[in-house]
Protein backbone atom coordinates (compact mmCIF):
# COMPACT_ATOMS: atom_id res chain seq x y z
CA UNK A 1 0.00 0.00 0.00
CA UNK A 2 2.92 2.39 0.60
CA UNK A 3 3.93 2.37 -2.45
CA UNK A 4 0.51 4.10 -3.99
CA UNK A 5 0.74 6.80 -1.29
CA UNK A 6 0.93 10.62 -2.51
CA UNK A 7 2.99 12.25 0.42
CA UNK A 8 2.74 15.94 1.03
CA UNK A 9 6.10 15.44 2.53
CA UNK A 10 8.19 14.88 -0.50
CA UNK A 11 6.62 18.13 -2.46
CA UNK A 12 7.20 20.08 0.78
CA UNK A 13 10.79 19.29 1.07
CA UNK A 14 11.75 20.13 -2.60
CA UNK A 15 9.66 23.42 -2.18
CA UNK A 16 11.22 24.40 0.73
CA UNK A 17 14.75 23.28 -0.06
CA UNK A 18 14.69 26.00 -2.89
CA UNK A 19 12.72 28.73 -1.12
CA UNK A 20 15.04 27.75 1.57
CA UNK A 21 18.37 28.50 -0.55
CA UNK A 22 16.87 31.39 -1.91
CA UNK A 23 16.14 33.15 1.34
CA UNK A 24 19.53 32.29 2.78
CA UNK A 25 20.87 34.23 -0.86
CA UNK A 26 18.91 37.25 0.03
CA UNK A 27 19.91 36.95 3.92
CA UNK A 28 23.77 37.51 2.75
CA UNK A 29 22.62 40.92 1.13
CA UNK A 30 20.71 41.61 4.57
CA UNK A 31 17.28 41.16 2.69
CA UNK A 32 15.07 39.76 5.41
CA UNK A 33 11.40 38.46 3.90
CA UNK A 34 8.70 39.57 6.03
CA UNK A 35 4.54 38.32 6.15
CA UNK A 36 2.08 40.17 7.73
CA UNK A 37 -0.71 38.07 8.52
CA UNK A 38 -4.28 40.37 9.91
CA UNK A 39 -6.18 37.93 12.26
CA UNK A 40 -9.29 39.11 13.18
CA UNK A 41 -10.52 37.59 16.40
CA UNK A 42 -9.85 34.13 18.04
CA UNK A 43 -11.23 32.18 15.68
CA UNK A 44 -9.75 28.39 16.62
CA UNK A 45 -9.12 27.56 13.10
CA UNK A 46 -7.36 30.90 12.05
CA UNK A 47 -5.18 30.23 15.23
CA UNK A 48 -4.41 26.88 14.05
CA UNK A 49 -3.47 27.89 10.53
CA UNK A 50 -1.69 30.89 12.15
CA UNK A 51 0.71 28.32 14.36
CA UNK A 52 1.56 26.20 11.41
CA UNK A 53 2.52 29.31 9.11
CA UNK A 54 4.70 30.90 11.73
CA UNK A 55 6.83 26.59 12.28
CA UNK A 56 6.76 27.03 8.63
CA UNK A 57 8.16 30.24 8.14
CA UNK A 58 10.60 30.32 11.26
CA UNK A 59 12.24 27.09 9.29
CA UNK A 60 12.48 28.99 6.65
CA UNK A 61 13.54 32.22 7.45
CA UNK A 62 10.70 34.43 6.77
CA UNK A 63 9.66 36.53 9.78
CA UNK A 64 5.62 36.57 10.59
CA UNK A 65 3.96 39.95 12.02
CA UNK A 66 0.96 38.75 13.32
CA UNK A 67 -1.30 42.19 13.74
CA UNK A 68 -4.20 40.76 16.41
CA UNK A 69 -7.55 42.80 15.31
CA UNK A 70 -10.43 42.97 17.18
CA UNK A 71 -13.70 40.92 15.92
CA UNK A 72 -15.61 43.95 16.18
CA UNK A 73 -13.48 46.31 14.47
CA UNK A 74 -14.59 48.84 11.91
CA UNK A 75 -14.53 48.19 8.54
CA UNK A 76 -12.60 51.91 8.19
CA UNK A 77 -10.26 50.92 10.58
CA UNK A 78 -9.63 47.35 8.68
CA UNK A 79 -9.35 49.11 5.95
CA UNK A 80 -6.93 51.66 7.37
CA UNK A 81 -4.67 48.61 8.50
CA UNK A 82 -4.70 47.16 5.10
CA UNK A 83 -3.60 50.52 3.20
CA UNK A 84 -0.56 50.87 6.09
CA UNK A 85 0.76 46.88 5.52
CA UNK A 86 0.29 48.02 1.42
CA UNK A 87 2.39 51.19 1.91
CA UNK A 88 5.00 49.72 4.71
CA UNK A 89 8.02 48.75 2.24
CA UNK A 90 9.21 46.40 4.85
CA UNK A 91 6.28 43.72 4.21
CA UNK A 92 6.58 41.34 1.58
CA UNK A 93 3.51 39.80 1.67
CA UNK A 94 -0.20 40.36 2.95
CA UNK A 95 -2.43 37.28 4.47
CA UNK A 96 -5.55 37.62 6.10
CA UNK A 97 -7.47 34.82 7.47
CA UNK A 98 -11.10 34.13 6.01
CA UNK A 99 -13.91 33.31 6.18
CA UNK A 100 -13.79 36.86 7.80
CA UNK A 101 -16.41 37.88 10.19
CA UNK A 102 -19.57 38.37 9.64
CA UNK A 103 -19.78 42.70 9.86
CA UNK A 104 -16.98 42.78 7.19
CA UNK A 105 -18.24 41.43 3.48
CA UNK A 106 -15.11 40.29 0.90
CA UNK A 107 -15.82 42.68 -2.00
CA UNK A 108 -15.32 45.08 0.21
CA UNK A 109 -11.68 44.29 1.36
CA UNK A 110 -10.55 41.73 -1.58
CA UNK A 111 -9.32 44.98 -4.09
CA UNK A 112 -7.26 46.87 -1.37
CA UNK A 113 -4.94 44.42 -0.87
CA UNK A 114 -1.92 45.61 -2.64
CA UNK A 115 -1.98 42.59 -5.97
CA UNK A 116 1.51 42.16 -5.51
CA UNK A 117 1.61 41.38 -2.11
CA UNK A 118 -1.46 39.38 -2.45
CA UNK A 119 0.57 36.16 -1.32
CA UNK A 120 -3.07 34.33 -0.91
CA UNK A 121 -4.68 35.28 -3.85
CA UNK A 122 -7.62 37.85 -2.48
CA UNK A 123 -7.36 40.22 -4.64
CA UNK A 124 -9.47 39.52 -7.97
CA UNK A 125 -6.72 40.48 -10.04
CA UNK A 126 -4.65 37.84 -9.31
CA UNK A 127 -7.97 35.40 -9.70
CA UNK A 128 -7.95 36.96 -13.45
CA UNK A 129 -4.43 35.98 -14.40
CA UNK A 130 -5.37 32.72 -13.35
CA UNK A 131 -7.72 32.34 -16.13
CA UNK A 132 -5.03 34.94 -18.00
CA UNK A 133 -2.88 32.11 -18.27
CA UNK A 134 -0.81 34.60 -16.43
CA UNK A 135 2.25 33.94 -14.39
CA UNK A 136 3.18 36.53 -12.62
CA UNK A 137 0.40 36.39 -10.06
CA UNK A 138 -0.39 34.47 -7.06
CA UNK A 139 -2.81 31.27 -6.80
CA UNK A 140 -4.73 30.01 -4.39
CA UNK A 141 -2.54 27.89 -2.01
CA UNK A 142 -4.56 24.98 -2.17
CA UNK A 143 -5.02 24.08 -6.17
CA UNK A 144 -0.95 25.05 -6.36
CA UNK A 145 -0.42 22.76 -3.80
CA UNK A 146 -2.64 20.02 -6.39
CA UNK A 147 -0.77 20.76 -9.14
CA UNK A 148 2.52 20.82 -7.23
CA UNK A 149 1.90 17.80 -5.50
CA UNK A 150 1.37 15.69 -9.23
CA UNK A 151 4.17 17.51 -10.45
CA UNK A 152 6.93 16.26 -8.02
CA UNK A 153 5.72 12.58 -7.79
CA UNK A 154 5.90 13.41 -11.90
CA UNK A 155 2.58 12.39 -12.36
CA UNK A 156 2.19 14.50 -16.11
CA UNK A 157 -0.99 16.44 -16.55
CA UNK A 158 -0.87 17.56 -20.23
CA UNK A 159 -3.58 15.30 -22.24
CA UNK A 160 -4.70 13.56 -19.17
CA UNK A 161 -8.34 13.72 -18.84
CA UNK A 162 -8.85 14.78 -15.23
CA UNK A 163 -12.29 15.13 -13.49
CA UNK A 164 -12.46 17.59 -10.41
CA UNK A 165 -15.68 17.31 -7.91
CA UNK A 166 -16.14 20.51 -6.75
CA UNK A 167 -16.39 23.87 -7.72
CA UNK A 168 -15.54 26.45 -5.16
CA UNK A 169 -14.13 29.83 -5.53
CA UNK A 170 -10.58 28.88 -3.83
CA UNK A 171 -10.54 24.88 -4.82
CA UNK A 172 -12.34 23.71 -8.20
CA UNK A 173 -12.96 26.54 -10.46
CA UNK A 174 -9.39 28.27 -10.32
CA UNK A 175 -7.98 24.76 -10.46
CA UNK A 176 -10.18 23.71 -13.54
CA UNK A 177 -8.47 26.87 -15.07
CA UNK A 178 -4.87 26.01 -14.00
CA UNK A 179 -4.70 22.26 -15.07
CA UNK A 180 -6.27 23.55 -18.46
CA UNK A 181 -3.63 25.86 -18.63
CA UNK A 182 -1.01 22.47 -17.95
CA UNK A 183 -3.13 21.15 -20.91
CA UNK A 184 -5.67 18.71 -19.64
CA UNK A 185 -8.74 17.84 -20.04
CA UNK A 186 -10.80 18.84 -17.41
CA UNK A 187 -14.04 17.86 -16.44
CA UNK A 188 -16.04 20.05 -13.48
CA UNK A 189 -18.71 18.15 -11.58
CA UNK A 190 -20.45 18.78 -8.67
CA UNK A 191 -23.83 18.28 -6.85
CA UNK A 192 -26.18 19.42 -9.50
CA UNK A 193 -23.97 16.46 -11.84
CA UNK A 194 -26.29 13.56 -13.07
CA UNK A 195 -24.20 10.74 -13.75
CA UNK A 196 -21.24 11.87 -11.23
CA UNK A 197 -19.60 8.44 -10.99
CA UNK A 198 -19.82 7.62 -14.37
CA UNK A 199 -18.04 10.76 -15.36
CA UNK A 200 -15.60 10.18 -12.85
CA UNK A 201 -14.94 6.57 -13.68
CA UNK A 202 -13.48 7.85 -16.52
CA UNK A 203 -10.96 10.28 -15.06
CA UNK A 204 -7.32 9.33 -15.64
CA UNK A 205 -6.73 11.62 -12.40
CA UNK A 206 -9.65 12.93 -10.01
CA UNK A 207 -9.36 15.43 -7.70
CA UNK A 208 -11.97 15.65 -4.83
CA UNK A 209 -12.40 19.33 -3.54
CA UNK A 210 -16.36 19.12 -2.88
CA UNK A 211 -15.88 18.93 1.97
CA UNK A 212 -18.20 15.83 2.27
CA UNK A 213 -16.29 13.28 4.30
CA UNK A 214 -15.40 10.11 2.33
CA UNK A 215 -17.63 11.02 -0.46
CA UNK A 216 -16.17 8.96 -2.76
CA UNK A 217 -15.89 5.86 -3.32
CA UNK A 218 -14.89 2.43 -5.22
CA UNK A 219 -17.74 3.36 -7.51
CA UNK A 220 -16.33 6.72 -8.82
CA UNK A 221 -12.36 5.20 -9.56
CA UNK A 222 -11.02 4.20 -12.79
CA UNK A 223 -8.51 1.39 -12.39
CA UNK A 224 -5.15 3.03 -11.59
CA UNK A 225 -6.51 6.40 -11.65
CA UNK A 226 -4.66 8.64 -9.60
CA UNK A 227 -6.57 10.76 -6.69
CA UNK A 228 -5.84 13.73 -5.05
CA UNK A 229 -8.07 14.11 -1.92
CA UNK A 230 -8.45 18.00 -1.15
CA UNK A 231 -11.47 17.42 1.49
CA UNK A 232 -10.47 18.00 5.20
CA UNK A 233 -13.42 16.95 7.12
CA UNK A 234 -14.29 14.80 10.68
CA UNK A 235 -15.67 11.55 10.15
CA UNK A 236 -18.30 9.78 12.22
CA UNK A 237 -15.89 8.94 15.32
CA UNK A 238 -14.14 12.89 15.05
CA UNK A 239 -10.88 11.61 13.21
CA UNK A 240 -9.66 13.81 10.35
CA UNK A 241 -10.56 12.43 7.20
CA UNK A 242 -10.51 13.67 3.16
CA UNK A 243 -13.62 13.45 0.40
CA UNK A 244 -12.42 9.99 -0.74
CA UNK A 245 -13.13 6.69 1.49
CA UNK A 246 -9.44 5.46 1.38
CA UNK A 247 -9.99 2.14 2.31
CA UNK A 248 -12.60 1.85 0.36
CA UNK A 249 -10.74 2.97 -3.42
CA UNK A 250 -6.95 1.62 -2.40
CA UNK A 251 -6.94 -1.62 -3.98
CA UNK A 252 -8.42 0.73 -7.07
CA UNK A 253 -5.97 3.39 -7.32
CA UNK A 254 -2.31 3.86 -8.88
CA UNK A 255 -1.91 6.70 -6.13
CA UNK A 256 -3.51 8.81 -3.78
CA UNK A 257 -2.60 11.89 -1.47
CA UNK A 258 -3.96 10.48 1.83
CA UNK A 259 -5.69 12.81 4.67
CA UNK A 260 -4.10 14.25 7.07
CA UNK A 261 0.01 14.05 5.34
CA UNK A 262 -1.77 15.11 1.72
CA UNK A 263 -2.18 18.15 -0.44
CA UNK A 264 -3.08 20.47 3.22
CA UNK A 265 0.85 19.66 3.99
CA UNK A 266 1.72 20.94 0.99
CA UNK A 267 -0.56 24.83 1.29
CA UNK A 268 2.10 26.41 3.96
CA UNK A 269 5.10 25.78 2.11
CA UNK A 270 3.24 27.61 -1.00
CA UNK A 271 2.50 30.00 0.85
CA UNK A 272 5.93 30.77 1.82
CA UNK A 273 7.21 30.67 -1.29
CA UNK A 274 4.83 33.30 -2.42
CA UNK A 275 6.22 35.82 0.48
CA UNK A 276 9.60 35.16 -2.01
CA UNK A 277 7.75 35.86 -5.26
CA UNK A 278 6.15 39.12 -3.25
CA UNK A 279 9.36 40.19 -2.69
CA UNK A 280 10.61 39.70 -6.33
CA UNK A 281 7.82 41.66 -6.98
CA UNK A 282 8.98 44.76 -4.69
CA UNK A 283 12.29 44.57 -6.75
CA UNK A 284 10.61 44.71 -9.96
CA UNK A 285 8.22 47.11 -9.08
CA UNK B 1 -34.55 20.63 -41.22
CA UNK B 2 -35.82 24.11 -40.08
CA UNK B 3 -37.20 23.04 -36.94
CA UNK B 4 -33.21 21.99 -35.85
CA UNK B 5 -32.39 25.67 -36.75
CA UNK B 6 -31.02 27.41 -33.36
CA UNK B 7 -31.45 30.56 -34.76
CA UNK B 8 -30.31 34.08 -33.48
CA UNK B 9 -32.48 36.65 -34.94
CA UNK B 10 -34.99 35.04 -32.26
CA UNK B 11 -32.90 35.38 -29.28
CA UNK B 12 -32.07 39.48 -30.65
CA UNK B 13 -35.55 39.93 -31.20
CA UNK B 14 -35.97 39.19 -27.35
CA UNK B 15 -32.83 41.13 -25.76
CA UNK B 16 -33.59 43.89 -28.74
CA UNK B 17 -37.21 44.58 -27.34
CA UNK B 18 -36.21 44.91 -23.43
CA UNK B 19 -33.16 46.96 -24.23
CA UNK B 20 -35.48 49.10 -26.77
CA UNK B 21 -38.01 49.50 -24.36
CA UNK B 22 -35.32 50.73 -21.30
CA UNK B 23 -34.22 52.80 -23.60
CA UNK B 24 -37.53 54.30 -24.54
CA UNK B 25 -38.21 55.01 -20.89
CA UNK B 26 -34.56 57.06 -20.37
CA UNK B 27 -35.63 59.36 -23.40
CA UNK B 28 -38.63 59.91 -21.80
CA UNK B 29 -36.51 62.01 -18.44
CA UNK B 30 -34.14 62.99 -21.05
CA UNK B 31 -31.33 60.64 -21.02
CA UNK B 32 -29.38 59.16 -23.88
CA UNK B 33 -26.85 56.36 -23.89
CA UNK B 34 -23.63 56.73 -25.38
CA UNK B 35 -21.13 53.90 -26.34
CA UNK B 36 -17.52 55.28 -27.35
CA UNK B 37 -15.72 53.23 -29.40
CA UNK B 38 -11.79 53.62 -29.82
CA UNK B 39 -10.83 52.17 -32.56
CA UNK B 40 -7.09 51.81 -34.05
CA UNK B 41 -5.89 51.99 -37.47
CA UNK B 42 -8.41 50.93 -40.51
CA UNK B 43 -8.90 47.64 -39.88
CA UNK B 44 -11.73 46.06 -41.89
CA UNK B 45 -12.35 43.65 -39.38
CA UNK B 46 -12.89 46.41 -36.78
CA UNK B 47 -14.84 48.60 -39.98
CA UNK B 48 -16.91 45.75 -40.71
CA UNK B 49 -17.40 44.86 -36.72
CA UNK B 50 -17.77 49.20 -36.32
CA UNK B 51 -20.95 49.06 -38.75
CA UNK B 52 -23.29 46.13 -37.47
CA UNK B 53 -22.27 47.62 -33.75
CA UNK B 54 -23.73 51.81 -34.62
CA UNK B 55 -26.59 49.50 -37.24
CA UNK B 56 -27.85 47.98 -33.55
CA UNK B 57 -27.42 51.15 -31.47
CA UNK B 58 -29.06 53.16 -34.27
CA UNK B 59 -32.12 50.44 -34.08
CA UNK B 60 -32.23 50.81 -30.37
CA UNK B 61 -31.41 54.60 -29.71
CA UNK B 62 -28.02 54.72 -28.28
CA UNK B 63 -25.80 57.21 -29.74
CA UNK B 64 -22.58 55.54 -31.19
CA UNK B 65 -19.18 57.85 -30.84
CA UNK B 66 -16.14 56.76 -32.91
CA UNK B 67 -12.70 57.54 -31.41
CA UNK B 68 -10.43 56.99 -34.73
CA UNK B 69 -7.16 56.81 -33.26
CA UNK B 70 -4.00 56.52 -35.89
CA UNK B 71 -2.70 53.17 -36.20
CA UNK B 72 0.69 54.30 -34.93
CA UNK B 73 -0.67 55.77 -31.53
CA UNK B 74 1.59 56.24 -28.70
CA UNK B 75 0.88 54.20 -25.72
CA UNK B 76 0.81 56.99 -23.54
CA UNK B 77 -1.76 59.11 -25.93
CA UNK B 78 -3.83 56.16 -26.06
CA UNK B 79 -4.17 55.82 -22.55
CA UNK B 80 -4.87 59.97 -22.24
CA UNK B 81 -7.78 59.07 -24.78
CA UNK B 82 -9.18 56.37 -22.22
CA UNK B 83 -8.53 58.15 -19.18
CA UNK B 84 -10.61 61.02 -21.14
CA UNK B 85 -13.65 58.76 -22.00
CA UNK B 86 -13.38 57.56 -18.12
CA UNK B 87 -13.65 60.77 -16.92
CA UNK B 88 -16.85 61.85 -19.28
CA UNK B 89 -19.62 61.08 -17.57
CA UNK B 90 -22.09 61.39 -20.65
CA UNK B 91 -20.12 58.44 -22.07
CA UNK B 92 -21.43 54.79 -20.57
CA UNK B 93 -19.80 52.16 -22.28
CA UNK B 94 -16.51 52.20 -23.76
CA UNK B 95 -15.05 49.23 -26.60
CA UNK B 96 -11.58 49.00 -27.42
CA UNK B 97 -11.86 47.15 -30.82
CA UNK B 98 -8.93 44.18 -30.22
CA UNK B 99 -6.75 42.42 -31.32
CA UNK B 100 -4.29 45.73 -31.08
CA UNK B 101 -1.91 46.98 -33.15
CA UNK B 102 1.69 45.37 -32.56
CA UNK B 103 3.19 47.93 -30.45
CA UNK B 104 -0.04 48.21 -27.90
CA UNK B 105 0.33 45.14 -25.33
CA UNK B 106 -3.09 44.39 -24.33
CA UNK B 107 -1.75 44.25 -20.36
CA UNK B 108 -0.93 47.97 -20.77
CA UNK B 109 -4.37 49.29 -21.11
CA UNK B 110 -7.33 46.32 -19.76
CA UNK B 111 -6.73 47.73 -16.47
CA UNK B 112 -7.38 51.53 -17.13
CA UNK B 113 -10.22 50.96 -18.56
CA UNK B 114 -13.10 52.01 -15.83
CA UNK B 115 -14.66 48.24 -15.02
CA UNK B 116 -18.43 50.25 -14.85
CA UNK B 117 -17.62 51.06 -18.48
CA UNK B 118 -15.90 48.46 -19.56
CA UNK B 119 -18.73 46.47 -21.73
CA UNK B 120 -16.74 44.08 -23.45
CA UNK B 121 -15.13 42.60 -20.21
CA UNK B 122 -11.69 43.87 -21.11
CA UNK B 123 -10.90 44.99 -17.72
CA UNK B 124 -9.66 41.35 -15.27
CA UNK B 125 -11.80 43.23 -13.02
CA UNK B 126 -14.71 42.00 -14.74
CA UNK B 127 -12.84 38.54 -15.70
CA UNK B 128 -12.68 37.70 -11.90
CA UNK B 129 -16.39 38.69 -11.56
CA UNK B 130 -17.20 35.99 -14.14
CA UNK B 131 -15.17 33.12 -11.51
CA UNK B 132 -16.79 34.90 -8.61
CA UNK B 133 -20.39 34.07 -9.99
CA UNK B 134 -20.87 37.96 -9.64
CA UNK B 135 -23.56 38.90 -11.97
CA UNK B 136 -22.54 43.06 -11.34
CA UNK B 137 -19.97 42.96 -13.74
CA UNK B 138 -19.76 42.49 -18.02
CA UNK B 139 -19.44 39.10 -19.27
CA UNK B 140 -17.64 38.87 -22.50
CA UNK B 141 -20.13 38.74 -25.22
CA UNK B 142 -19.90 35.50 -27.38
CA UNK B 143 -20.38 33.53 -24.21
CA UNK B 144 -23.17 35.57 -23.01
CA UNK B 145 -24.74 34.97 -26.20
CA UNK B 146 -23.98 31.42 -26.32
CA UNK B 147 -25.75 31.33 -23.14
CA UNK B 148 -29.00 33.51 -24.05
CA UNK B 149 -29.50 31.61 -27.40
CA UNK B 150 -29.94 28.49 -24.97
CA UNK B 151 -32.07 30.16 -22.78
CA UNK B 152 -34.23 31.95 -25.29
CA UNK B 153 -34.90 28.14 -26.82
CA UNK B 154 -35.47 27.13 -23.63
CA UNK B 155 -32.72 24.38 -23.70
CA UNK B 156 -32.49 23.77 -20.13
CA UNK B 157 -28.44 24.31 -19.09
CA UNK B 158 -28.64 22.49 -15.04
CA UNK B 159 -27.84 19.34 -14.61
CA UNK B 160 -26.37 18.85 -18.46
CA UNK B 161 -23.35 17.46 -20.03
CA UNK B 162 -21.85 20.06 -22.00
CA UNK B 163 -17.97 19.78 -23.70
CA UNK B 164 -16.57 23.11 -24.65
CA UNK B 165 -13.92 22.59 -27.53
CA UNK B 166 -11.52 25.56 -27.12
CA UNK B 167 -10.20 26.84 -24.16
CA UNK B 168 -9.28 30.69 -25.62
CA UNK B 169 -9.72 33.73 -23.38
CA UNK B 170 -12.74 35.11 -24.96
CA UNK B 171 -14.50 32.24 -25.33
CA UNK B 172 -13.70 28.90 -23.43
CA UNK B 173 -12.33 29.49 -20.32
CA UNK B 174 -15.31 32.36 -19.19
CA UNK B 175 -17.63 29.87 -21.07
CA UNK B 176 -16.98 27.00 -18.86
CA UNK B 177 -17.22 29.10 -15.33
CA UNK B 178 -20.59 30.72 -16.84
CA UNK B 179 -21.77 27.71 -17.57
CA UNK B 180 -20.38 25.75 -14.28
CA UNK B 181 -22.78 28.59 -12.55
CA UNK B 182 -25.69 27.80 -14.21
CA UNK B 183 -24.86 24.30 -12.79
CA UNK B 184 -23.78 22.49 -16.23
CA UNK B 185 -21.32 19.99 -15.99
CA UNK B 186 -18.91 21.04 -18.30
CA UNK B 187 -15.96 19.38 -19.78
CA UNK B 188 -13.42 21.82 -21.56
CA UNK B 189 -11.53 19.91 -24.54
CA UNK B 190 -8.81 21.30 -27.45
CA UNK B 191 -5.91 20.42 -28.80
CA UNK B 192 -4.28 18.60 -26.38
CA UNK B 193 -7.42 16.31 -25.68
CA UNK B 194 -6.54 12.77 -26.53
CA UNK B 195 -9.87 11.18 -26.67
CA UNK B 196 -11.79 14.09 -28.06
CA UNK B 197 -14.59 12.47 -30.33
CA UNK B 198 -15.68 9.65 -27.48
CA UNK B 199 -15.39 12.98 -25.00
CA UNK B 200 -17.76 14.93 -27.62
CA UNK B 201 -20.03 12.09 -27.98
CA UNK B 202 -21.14 11.75 -24.54
CA UNK B 203 -22.22 15.24 -24.34
CA UNK B 204 -26.05 16.96 -24.11
CA UNK B 205 -24.99 20.17 -25.45
CA UNK B 206 -21.36 20.51 -27.27
CA UNK B 207 -20.44 23.96 -27.75
CA UNK B 208 -17.55 24.41 -30.86
CA UNK B 209 -14.69 27.60 -30.13
CA UNK B 210 -11.74 26.06 -31.54
CA UNK B 211 -11.78 28.20 -34.60
CA UNK B 212 -11.09 25.27 -37.26
CA UNK B 213 -13.43 25.38 -40.58
CA UNK B 214 -15.82 22.31 -39.98
CA UNK B 215 -13.60 20.69 -37.38
CA UNK B 216 -16.65 18.75 -35.37
CA UNK B 217 -17.95 15.71 -37.72
CA UNK B 218 -20.83 13.27 -37.33
CA UNK B 219 -17.92 11.44 -34.97
CA UNK B 220 -17.92 13.91 -32.54
CA UNK B 221 -22.35 14.01 -32.02
CA UNK B 222 -24.17 12.11 -29.64
CA UNK B 223 -27.80 11.29 -31.20
CA UNK B 224 -30.20 14.26 -30.71
CA UNK B 225 -27.39 16.87 -28.95
CA UNK B 226 -27.97 20.73 -29.24
CA UNK B 227 -24.69 21.86 -31.46
CA UNK B 228 -23.53 25.45 -30.86
CA UNK B 229 -21.21 26.84 -33.00
CA UNK B 230 -19.26 29.92 -32.47
CA UNK B 231 -16.90 29.71 -34.87
CA UNK B 232 -16.26 31.74 -38.12
CA UNK B 233 -14.09 30.41 -40.50
CA UNK B 234 -13.95 30.86 -44.12
CA UNK B 235 -14.42 27.45 -46.08
CA UNK B 236 -12.76 25.46 -49.10
CA UNK B 237 -14.68 28.39 -51.40
CA UNK B 238 -14.38 31.41 -49.33
CA UNK B 239 -17.92 30.88 -48.01
CA UNK B 240 -18.53 31.65 -44.12
CA UNK B 241 -18.73 28.62 -42.11
CA UNK B 242 -18.02 27.54 -38.46
CA UNK B 243 -16.24 24.60 -36.91
CA UNK B 244 -18.95 22.26 -37.23
CA UNK B 245 -19.57 20.22 -41.13
CA UNK B 246 -22.93 21.39 -40.81
CA UNK B 247 -24.20 19.03 -43.19
CA UNK B 248 -22.07 16.19 -42.10
CA UNK B 249 -24.35 16.31 -38.59
CA UNK B 250 -27.44 17.84 -39.01
CA UNK B 251 -29.01 14.25 -39.27
CA UNK B 252 -27.81 13.81 -35.79
CA UNK B 253 -28.45 16.78 -33.60
CA UNK B 254 -32.06 17.95 -32.14
CA UNK B 255 -30.81 21.54 -32.50
CA UNK B 256 -27.95 23.57 -34.33
CA UNK B 257 -26.49 27.12 -34.80
CA UNK B 258 -25.67 27.52 -38.25
CA UNK B 259 -23.22 29.92 -38.69
CA UNK B 260 -23.95 32.49 -40.07
CA UNK B 261 -27.24 33.51 -38.56
CA UNK B 262 -26.32 31.58 -35.25
CA UNK B 263 -24.65 33.36 -32.30
CA UNK B 264 -22.61 35.82 -34.39
CA UNK B 265 -25.87 37.65 -34.72
CA UNK B 266 -26.84 37.70 -31.27
CA UNK B 267 -22.83 39.96 -30.31
CA UNK B 268 -24.52 43.34 -31.21
CA UNK B 269 -27.74 42.92 -28.89
CA UNK B 270 -25.24 41.97 -25.87
CA UNK B 271 -23.08 44.73 -26.49
CA UNK B 272 -26.11 47.38 -26.43
CA UNK B 273 -27.54 45.46 -23.89
CA UNK B 274 -24.25 45.82 -21.66
CA UNK B 275 -24.35 49.84 -22.53
CA UNK B 276 -27.70 50.20 -20.68
CA UNK B 277 -26.25 48.06 -18.04
CA UNK B 278 -23.15 50.67 -17.94
CA UNK B 279 -25.55 53.42 -17.48
CA UNK B 280 -27.09 52.11 -14.71
CA UNK B 281 -23.91 51.41 -13.24
CA UNK B 282 -23.02 54.75 -13.64
CA UNK B 283 -26.57 56.44 -11.72
CA UNK B 284 -25.33 52.99 -8.77
CA UNK B 285 -22.28 54.91 -8.43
Amino acid sequence: MDDKLILGKKTVAEIDNKTKEEILKLKESNIKLNLCILRIGENPDDLAYERSIIKKNDKLGINTKIKKLDKNIELKDLKKEIKEINDNKNIHGILIFRPLPNHIKEYELKNLIDPKKDIDCFNPLNMAKIIENDDSGFKPCTPEAVIEILKSYDISISGKNIAIVGRSLVVGKPLAMMLLNEDATVCVCHSKTKNIKEICKRADILIAALGKAKYIDNEFIKKDAVVIDVGINLDEDNNLCGDVDFDDIINCVSKITPVPRGVGAVTTSILARNVLKAYYNTINN
